[in-house]
């Protein structure tokens, strides 16, 4: 292992996009870590000291130190390994944009992608269309560049990509037709995945993310 | 004005303690800005056009340009007026640390602080626990440390203090001693008021927030 990139550990889980932004970005750099994957439910002693406020993956541990949440351990590959690959702008109001854009993501459409597949009724409803609000808004965000911060891969393209693995669950339990409404995002998706090797190696085959959710349904009882 | 400061209007609502932290951030750089105050119930064109995903304060409008959600017009402020009082340490570890406590206070503390005031019965009991917690692991972080950050006020610092402004009400609200149980963070609190002109400058009164906080209790109806 090279000195100057240190010990990287990531704690992770195959299936969550948040581990995935974190893979991405260290793909991105081109550094080698260590990948470790946590059985959720019966969550390593090193996860828990690592996390011990969160106790949640993804977890990047560099050189003994950990950092926890995804958005934060993205920011901090980016600030360690500065010279190769930024994810952000060197201009104050893009990055702030690019920070505006990643946190809407984490608040709005993992919120509601979630009451997708773990909910019935009025909220599924609900968390429909507010859903497909979250991806229009997104969809007129990016417009016609090819990535989200324009010509090149950054910060919001490593925040949303690891959702579209999740689109085939989203589509189906909350019978949407994204392919359909948002066109820009899914010819984005295949431009990510097409032009970066950090992306296409990084992300699991979206049957395989599928089935776990269709898993996930029948722990939770709302599927038998 | 100031040519390098150009054009600072802050979108704001005097009790917010999201608005508290990009006015504290505003001083501790020494820009002059203009203040709007928002009408919550009836927010002005500017704010729904400034901020249309949200549609909250504050918004900071620089040269026309808006940036929106509080801890991003921190970090904005830091990196647009960046020769003076900077907010975070230059080495990454730090940087990552400060933003993972920012974080927490957004997700946790003030998420759960709102139940403190706004619910009964058994949720009011699961929020006081760990709103409690939640400042006990902040009394925790905190630890001898004058600031956060260590010697200098800071990100994590400009994040928590509008929280101090609040006290009464969680405290009254809540049932809680937060003065007995947390010592270091009320000492810390008044060693911001006392040492940092943009604090003690910028926090309105805590028996105003209180009373705003009980008039919004009779709005709600949980308090007559």
């Amino acid at each position: 292992m090279a000195k100057q990139e240190g010990e990287v550990i990531l704690l992770d889980f195959w299936a969550s996009m948040f581990g995935m932004r974190a893979r991405i970005a260290l793909a991105e750099k081109g550094i080698h870590y260590e990948y470790r994957e946590e059985d959720l439910k019966n969550k390593s002693q090193l996860l828990l000291e690592s996390n011990p406020v969160h106790k949640k993956i993804p977890v990047l541990i560099h050189n003994g130190k950990p950092v926890s949440e995804s958005s934060i351990i993205v920011q901090y590959i980016d600030e360690v390994w500065k010279d190769k690959a930024p994810f952000f702008s060197s201009d104050p109001y893009a990055r702030a944009q690019a920070r505006f854009w990643a946190d809407f993501i984490d608040k709005k459409l993992y919120m509601t992608g979630r009451l997708l597949y773990s909910t019935k009724g009025e909220e599924h409803e609900a968390a429909r269309k507010e859903f497909m609000s979250c991806l229009q808004l997104l969809e007129g965000e990016l417009g016609d560049k090819p990535y989200f911060g324009g010509e090149s891969f950054g910060y919001v393209d490593i925040s949303l990509i690891p959702f579209y693995t999740w689109f085939q669950a989203y589509e189906t339990y909350g019978n949407l037709a994204i392919k359909h409404e948002c066109p820009k995002l899914i010819a984005w998706a295949k431009r990510c995945i097409q032009n970066k090797e950090s992306v296409s190696k990084t992300l699991p085959e979206l049957e395989q993310v599928f089935g776990f959710v269709q898993q996930m349904r029948k722990k939770i009882g709302i599927e038998e």
